[in-house]
């Protein structure tokens, strides 16, 4: 089910929060808080966006759990980024621990995660496949859900070179729809656990769904404030100004007592920048059932 | 482009092919002799059968390179078998380097490699995939064109639970018609190098095949006799006896004058356990214009 | 703090004992019931004697959780041994995660693993390794407490090309209280945990044994009998046939309620192949103080 | 044997010296062209200052070979900096491939790498071991000669925390003189190929060496100028203007008529930031014997 966050905000490395924090990504990936099974260790990964004028992110991932990779830890203390993502995995039972199955994943300039599951997907998987673009089809190297789904957002996005915040929304609400309706032919009525996030470098899109009205979707919070490094790693101090950072993950990595804004179920998160983040209920055609 | 090698014939360790023939498949990963290239470095593989009673074959692939994969000694070292295919990799430009990438590739009892390319991949990549039934569909695991080949094999074979030698020599002989009227329909004129190897544990069929005249195919060898263990590695000594073993290889693994034969161009290679090897001219629909 | 268990017993595949018991020792590495930390993802590894006329075991380790390693699988399902030794790890803070580091180690004919830690061993890392032999010195190719402790080890057993039940318990009890004396000295008084197994094939002799009075020792548990595949995985079924095996565990893989033994608080367990097996205290000479 | 290269100069990615370059890094990995050996596929390292006021460099090494690392490329194509090592390693015969025999090395603000070899190690390296001071005795993690001379280095610059060229130069000498010393002790007369580089961010010093007389020291290279972007990859061109870098190199990445300067045998070239660069004969206290 994996544990991710989005950065967006000042000039910074990427170490506090995927260090420092007493509930750093990577003290997610061995001791996750929000789920039943605290481990996140089949791979994990960075994507982020140089400070120098390159609107291509670098992503660094692979297949070690978070917390012995001995790479990331220097990538993360010593690259610094305005925006970027983090992800740890926890591979859905049968589906192999590769360095082509870690996210985030990229194309152009966008980056894509997932926290969850598409269940039952072997059921709608070649169906999915068939309705790809070729230019979506050639995207695909691994064999996760979560590739999939964004092969599929892309071809909702039209593989748009330049997108607004509300393109992104409304890609990413038409690529849940298209799971939905693909689950829903194929028989697949078992719970989907969809948190997606995407980026494009700018605007920010995260998803809190699971498809079935009983099951409680993964978490996820979102805060607009400030880190600071105090004698226990960090603390995160929430404020408007204009140097606020905000982030987006499945935990919150500080003390949830930081104010820590909790997304509602499903509800998608939108930020631009650092400038400003809400929630707004999913819009999606079958939303009368779920 | 790699190299490859099966052996069948009495019950023995791995080792004497893969480490102690002066050219054994590990001195190929690093100074293949008949390749312009001498480097095969991009992962290994080893399928063998189990000496109990166990139709189903092991496999035991990894990214490093053979030379220095520590547990790749181990198991040729300590690990005995009656029939086993090893494989040394040189991926195709662009084709990723993963454990799902590397050959032999299995599925039921059968085994499956492939020294070669088979060019313009991506031309006819998606065609190839809708031909699959959905069993066949659902093996693919990686990117590469061997392993959907294999995929393709499988349904020419109808995944046959038990199969004859010539049914294993038809399957291949209409996987590569497939393959070849796919590419001339997407336009893939360039070369294809197709020397395929499969096994069932008992039957072995080997190509040695290159689709443009002009091109020679990557080489091909077999011989039938005795591996025997002197100073320099290992001896090859040709006989007829009921205790030789059949070899098919890329190249010798002792020197060429222990009496290897050389493969005729676009033919095939057929071993009934250890027991007779032969080769015959591919029974190919284009035949003529190759 | 690691998992580990030996086997000896009749010719058999490894996976009942490392993929299908309900507590096998996969389970073990993400999901261990007697720590505090359920995780043991830095590595694995397997020993084994091969069913050939070789009295040199195989070891097969790798860097990533035994839970996705497709190897493991692999060797467990097809491998048959009468002898192992199966380990995952848990590493201790600060020592890297490497194939050198991982257990089994093995030297001639033995086996050695640890499940512990020794407490600050870097303040007597270096007189450990001045009392060396240079043949021992000479073994050592990673960076734990464990590898440096079975080097010593050896040197106490004279590096035997045969050796007794009892010389072993000697050569290990001997280990041990060079350890404490090396800690004595080194000014390191905090607790070690030093649950030690090794093996020459037929002789294995396992240690519980924490060197402060108050703190309780790493678990460890051995069983006689029989292994009955089940619908759960596995039942354990103790007796004293001719065809009995041993298992010595840091937790039973099975109910408890199978009758496995626990073992005492500073005991050594000692097994004749699969004859007889029983457990005493360690004979240590500042057992006074502890 | 390795392949290595250093930077200096303006702020800049590594891909043009690691990727592009018609005899990059990366093409020295499979192809190096001044060796008998073309391959260096034994794991790649990179070391790079951070462009922000930070005088601890990262280093990213791993063991698969340098041209099907993802995350290299990642990072050679998204990182800037104005100093950096980096290296390929052809491993000697028997050390094992980890990330902890990867170079380059670090300590403080040091990077230390060396192309070559200390033949007849292990006949002098407990004696190494032995006269090191623990603070350098605690460096060394893996099992490389290369590593091994680092900490004696780190001893003989007495863990400075700022050096002069002079120093850095000094300590150099010291060190390969000690290692003469231990070699002529301990009986190892054959040829030892010592290529060694270290910097402190801003001073470069590399050595070309052979101990014995007639054998010819491993290829090192160095130039003064520009590196202009080319349709073949990339151009260099010489020039003493502000903006010039300096590069130090076993081979040149680009054409050598782009007046590369080929260093003399037992010289040591030397380096401040990229503002000058220069050789001159190695003083060592056995020179008169080579």
């Amino acid at each position: 089910m994996c544990r991710f966050l989005t950065y967006s905000g000042p000039k910074a490395l990427m170490s506090p929060l995927i260090f420092q924090a007493s509930n750093s990504l990577v003290m997610q990936s061995k001791y996750a808080q929000k789920r039943k099974v605290p481990t996140n260790a089949d791979g994990f990964g960075l994507g982020w966006y140089p400070t120098q004028n390159d609107p291509i992110p670098a992503t660094f991932v692979n297949v070690d759990p978070a917390w012995s990779n001995r790479n990331l830890k220097m990538i993360a203390e010593k690259v610094e980024t305005q925006h970027y993502f983090a992800h740890v995995r926890d591979a859905s039972k049968g589906m192999p621990v590769s360095q082509a199955n870690c996210h985030p994943f990229s194309c152009m300039h966008y980056l894509w995660m997932h926290n969850g599951r598409l269940d039952q997907f072997d059921k709608f998987r070649r169906q999915l496949l068939n309705q790809l673009s070729d230019r979506a089809f050639s995207l695909i190297k691994g064999n996760t859900d979560s590739e999939y789904a964004f092969a599929l957002f892309m071809d909702k996005l039209e593989f748009a070179e330049q997108a607004s915040l509300s393109q992104l929304e409304q890609a990413m609400e038409e690529t849940i729809a298209t799971i939905m309706t693909l689950r829903k032919d194929a028989g697949a009525d078992t719970n989907a656990f969809i948190n997606f996030a995407v980026t494009d470098g700018k605007h920010t899109v995260v998803t809190r769904f699971a498809t079935l009205e009983g099951v409680k979707p993964a978490s996820l919070f979102f805060g607009r404030g400030e880190i600071r490094l105090c004698q226990e790693g960090i603390d995160f101090v929430p404020h408007d100004n204009d140097d606020a950072c905000i982030i987006i993950c499945s935990e919150p990595p500080t003390d949830e007592s930081d104010h820590w804004v909790k997304v509602e179920r499903n509800h998608m998160v939108s930020a631009v920048a650092n400038e400003r983040v809400s929630q707004r209920r999913l819009d999606l055609p079958f939303q009368a059932d779920i």
